[in-house]
């Protein structure tokens, strides 16, 4: 049974671009402004498509692009609800695209009623009022049509050493026979001394195996982090600006607040961090998502920062393992004189994202309170992937494997900064970086645009707005973890229809 | 360097049990009135054995209670400190011991200073204060002379299909080099598909794979549910007393009030619930740790009691699979037409505990936020765990297993409570239980003191008082997953000679 749906949509006759760019943009102003609302359930493709006269295709390339702005959500096997979350992070802001067809989408003030299939999120009392509202951020459908995608985030596992991960994960299941197996909290002492030393050797952070705490990926150490650190309300959170959305998300669910603090090419503009600051985030290795390292002043200031205001620091190294050219800039933590760093650390981007190991470097005086909020989580990290992982370093598995990727994302890079240095100077500015898997580019119109435009070539990327609190920032993310040279010289061909 | 220790102690100059009982009460005292405080590194085993002139295995036998009643800490290779956990926890109301040799610790009642080798847990502002006074739960190592232990919580592995386990886990990683591999946060599909089955077929448990929510473990299972459902001070969570102390520990962190309600031998006395509780935490198949399943007419109660209160009711179904007698009562999920019940399972009994993987079935109405809130506490589940048991599940191996396990269980738990029937009665009087992995019983005395002389003769047993929150309940708890027939009965055997 269709859903009632009675929105006027005005689209251009011809051109299935334009059909498309007009039709996602429609729509998304009535999100926006409140006439579809959310939870409402939309129609199917096929209905959408024959009420209003546009292909299949079209129609389901629309919906694709609000699914991944988040306008949109998917409910497995039952279609497509506008998105909840919207209400909770300030939708009303979010700007409507700057392309005249945005203005076209007026007509029936009055939305139609939440039909009785939609998803019962945001009305249940007994869900806390910060959960009423959430949902899950599921990862968009990829269309068949987008050959090229710079996608970020993700490292290449293609010759990733399987079976010798499965030699070791083999040899860990062997000793789960033991009834004394290792239950320890903060993280099998194996696996925490080959991470300390691992560490040490790549990133120069001072530390022994009792300052480390194992955790299930870099996403529980913030969520660790946060509950240990913050105090609710009282508790205000300086964030780079742009920056990880999912960290960002931890320190909003304990209620602290959150303080957006600008980036530019030498990252964080410390002398703009609110003195009330108890908790500032950076990644200083490699700015997420622009790509810029924090220079050695801003690291020595950031520091005095924390020292003047009792402050902790949260340093996110999350790619740092590639760096490419120039000088490495020592961590924050190794520089730190007074305990104020915890050095969060992942494996998911030096090995396999599934591998869900990550860890955090801690003072002494926060240590105990960590394992503690660490066994209240999950009690301990998966023991195999642990046993196996633990082997893995000490037989210098990762640190062979980190070489041998750093020369292949090295030739991805050289060849996606020559591309877009010698074909698109003209619009596009890369944000200089030398370590990582991705790289940023700012422009001077709308990213928006250009990524949904790009979509329809057939080319993926990403937009710098979707990391940003408040106004976004123009730009555009290029990852290049998990596409070809090849790939990203033919993806950029296509993007330079663009201008 | 030795710390500073002058605690005069007044020991029995002969017979090692009688000075080990002597030292133990001693300690505890001057840790529970304050001579002692948290913080304090004690003197090493050595340095106690020559000042007092008591054996070395007395200290270490010494140490070990107290370690494993939660009055002391060990930090990894810098010894033993008194807990700070304790001033949290209501110390101050804990029992020092009936027997005669607690009244005789007298003496300086200054305690020494801490010294500058103890770990700063407890005084760093930087932490949220409920967690600066926090410290892990680390498991009591366990002396050698200990040789029947009647462990609890811990299944039998001896016998699992690790061959098949590793098989299955093998094929999973070789799926991981697929790139486009699930990352579903609410759990890999299939692994909620064998879920919903395998719980349909065990429990009667109604769901489809749309309303399992894959969490890792139990654990995690209770801190998502606290998370979503609690609003901090404003909610009242009713718990059973005795319950499983990492459960409550999860609703403590998110500010919740907790409320113990008594159970008997027909469960959780409902008609004693506060009105005002908003979230109720129940084990009815299999009181923990009682053992006593909750009757039909109080499910009935407690259901209603959800309906009529707009509460919530946590079903911790954590060994249910091991049914021996009696017909099974219906899960609370089943019987309940309101969608009030949140149903919690968890493989660490069925499989083993490293496999770190557990559900939570949940009415839809919650489903989204606590799918939001996994994402935020770690993403995802191990993916190639979950993709193993998915396999392990649908293949017929689990359902193999626990049938296998059941008969050899059965059969313990038989010789087990026949022994207590026969050889006991006169003091011990078990609580009918048709189900799990120990027996509970109770007893007229101070059952902390029976522990620790079991342990002495080499008999490791638990306290159910170690449970609760207030007065302590008398009884002991015999814990029969990873003991053998013979040991069962050779440390009863052994027990005998207490009275």
């Amino acid at each position: 049974m269709e859903p009632l749906f009675e929105l006027p949509l005005r689209l251009p006759t011809r051109g299935s671009h334009q059909v498309l760019r007009a039709l996602h943009q429609q729509l998304r102003a009535a999100i926006v402004d409140g006439r579809l609302q959310p939870g409402l359930r939309l129609p199917s493709t096929r209905a959408l498509a024959s009420t209003h006269g546009v292909s299949r295709n079209t129609a389901v390339a629309a919906y694709d692009l609000l699914l991944s702005e988040g306008y949109v959500s998917i409910k497995r096997g039952s279609g497509c609800y506008v998105a909840e979350v919207l209400s909770r992070r300030g939708a009303a802001k979010v700007a409507v695209g700057k392309s005249p067809g945005g203005k076209s989408a007026e007509g029936n003030p009055t939305a139609p009623p939440p039909t009785a299939g939609a998803p019962r999120v945001g009305t249940d009392p007994r869900v806390h009022s910060f959960w009423r509202n959430r949902q899950a951020r599921r990862a968009a459908p990829v269309p068949d049509s987008l050959r090229y995608r710079f996608r970020c985030g993700l490292p290449d596992t293609s010759t990733f050493p399987y079976d010798i991960w499965r030699r070791l994960s083999n040899r860990a299941m062997r000793s789960l026979t033991h009834p004394d197996v290792s239950r320890d909290p903060q993280g099998l002492p194996a696996l925490r001394e080959a991470i300390a030393k691992h560490v040490s050797v790549s990133r120069a952070v001072a530390c022994r195996p009792d300052d480390v705490l194992v955790t299930s990926g870099a996403q529980q150490a913030f969520d660790l982090l946060a509950r240990v650190l913050a105090s609710g309300r009282q508790t205000l959170v300086a964030v780079e600006n742009p920056s990880y959305p999912p960290m960002r998300a931890v320190f909003e669910a304990v209620g602290a607040k959150l303080a957006p603090v600008p980036v530019d090419n030498d990252g964080m503009l410390v002398d703009q961090l609110p003195s009330q600051a108890r908790i500032v985030c950076v990644t200083p290795s490699h700015q997420f998502p622009l790509g810029s390292a924090m220079s050695m002043p801003r690291r020595m200031a950031l520091l005095e920062f924390a020292r003047k205001n009792a402050a902790v620091v949260i340093e996110d190294d999350y790619d740092c393992e590639f760096r490419y050219d120039g000088r490495p800039l020592e961590a924050l933590q190794t520089i730190d004189r007074h305990e104020s760093v915890f050095y969060v650390g992942t494996f998911s981007k030096t090995m396999f994202p599934e591998v869900r190991l990550g860890f955090i470097v801690a003072p002494p005086w926060a240590l105990e309170a960590l394992i503690a909020a660490k066994q209240d989580a999950d009690l301990i990290s998966p023991f195999i992937n642990q046993h196996a992982l633990a082997a893995f370093i000490a037989e210098g598995h990762l640190a062979r494997h980190i070489r041998k990727m750093r020369s292949v994302y090295s030739q991805r890079r050289r060849r996606l900064i020559e591309g877009l240095q010698r074909d698109f100077s003209h619009w596009l500015t890369p944000v200089p970086s030398f370590a990582g898997l991705h790289v940023a580019a700012l422009l001077p119109g709308d990213a928006e645009e250009i990524v949904e435009r790009a979509r329809e070539l057939g080319v993926g990327i990403g937009a710098v707005g979707r990391y940003c609190l408040g106004k976004p920032i123009q730009g555009l993310v290029f990852g290049y973890g998990v596409i070809s040279e090849r790939s990203i010289v033919d993806g950029l061909a296509r993007l330079r229809q663009l201008r």
